[in-house]
């Protein structure tokens, strides 16, 4: 990001209790990544992976909501490995980051399987503009959701679990893929507003489960039926989990 | 029916409306049909074939919604097809009713396509006791889904729509069959109560549509946090539906 004089921010999640530097117009975190975390159920001990791990902040909120946890980011982009560890020195979390491209993981990522596979695909909505490299690369989906899907089921451990958040749009392709080689499907849509269809899904599955799906009710992000210019009108469900680092219970 | 000694009940549906006469112990018809008919977008004029149409509940509740369609019913039981016609005859809803096998459908139905196809697939729920014949025949997925949903994709005009209800469960099953012909998917949650996992999902389904899927929230069927003892607790929107006949608005 130092390249083309991008410079940083310094943003607090949950509440102040993570710290992350990110680039202050390249491919930024959301909420997006604090609820994956919030819905990925690690426990104590256990290994956990995440696919394109950007800066670290879906992998660190974990890290900080449950500890002893044996974290690994693989991340395409120098940079935002670069940034990865410093956010997890500054956090005092320990995380492995590995620079390396999903469709062609080196042997130290390949020749492991781990308790969780999490991630949080890029993808393109209609208001992105790809105004920088690092964005853009991020948002364009020029590594498929197939080959996302298909590196978490393979580097997922036998009953382990895949937990991952995407465009609620995407629902059919997520399901078709997983199907055949994962189970136990629990599916809890984000949706903004309590009329409003979901935005996003976090998918959970089992891996060689053969145990049926479900189908939760949604999470209501927002209070009331439209936007209004309070800026922190989460909906306490919602804040807990965002400001309090609470897990996200399906 | 008749042969096993198992007699009638007559049960009113949409209020009073729609008069359904069917078998006391065998296979019946639920809220299920109802909602199933209630999200079928059917414009007077169309032509809608529903799979399996059990004593005809469905699609005349369809009927009696929309004028002018022009209603087909395929199924397998030769009672439940003059079931069927005869609940169609007394409530003065023309309905086409054609005994066949979904597997091997005649040229009346395997030579035309239909604006909208209707299907409610039979399934298992760890309740059912399978005390009759024509019930166990009905609940026991010896058609598979697999086979219900290519005969409706296959019935089914280019960018005509597929309506069906089924088991929250089969989401995943339902949608990697749905996706590669069909597009513009919209799913529906039904779940019992606010706190509490979808129990049935509706889908639609736009064929060789390319457009997105959308996952609406739930319609909540009842009041309160758990069951109580008035019967009929159903919740407003529901209860429109159930009892009035009005649409299912996603």
């Amino acid at each position: 990001m130092p390249a083309d004089g991008n410079c940083l921010t310094r943003d607090a999640f949950l509440g102040g209790l993570l710290q992350i530097n990110q680039p202050r117009l390249g491919y930024r975190a959301t909420a997006d990544a604090v609820f994956l975390a919030a819905a990925c159920p690690a426990e104590r001990g256990q290994t956990v992976l995440e696919l394109g791990c950007g800066a670290g902040t879906a992998i660190l909120c974990l890290g900080k909501r449950t500890k002893a946890l044996h974290l690994t980011g693989v991340e395409l982009q120098p940079d935002y490995c670069a940034l990865a560890r410093q956010n997890a020195d500054e956090n005092a979390i320990p995380l492995n980051v590995v620079e390396a491209d999903l469709a062609n993981l080196p042997q130290e990522i390949s020749g492991q399987s781990f308790d969780h596979v999490i991630l949080n695909p890029p993808f393109f909505t209609s208001g992105t503009r790809a105004d920088n490299s690092g964005r853009a690369r991020a948002r364009k989906e020029d590594t498929p959701l197939e080959m996302w899907i298909d590196a978490a089921l393979k580097r997922c451990a036998p009953k382990g679990h895949i937990t991952l958040i995407h465009l609620a749009e995407r629902l059919p392709d997520i399901l078709a893929l997983l199907r055949p080689r994962a189970g136990a499907l629990e599916i809890k849509p984000l949706a903004s507003r309590a009329n409003r269809p979901a935005s996003r899904i976090i998918v959970r599955a089992k891996k060689g489960s053969r145990s049926p799906a479900t189908l939760y009710n949604p999470l209501i992000l927002h209070k009331g039926d439209a936007h209004d210019v309070d800026r922190d009108s989460y909906a306490d469900a919602a804040k807990a989990i965002l400001r309090r680092g609470e897990p996200l219970i399906f």
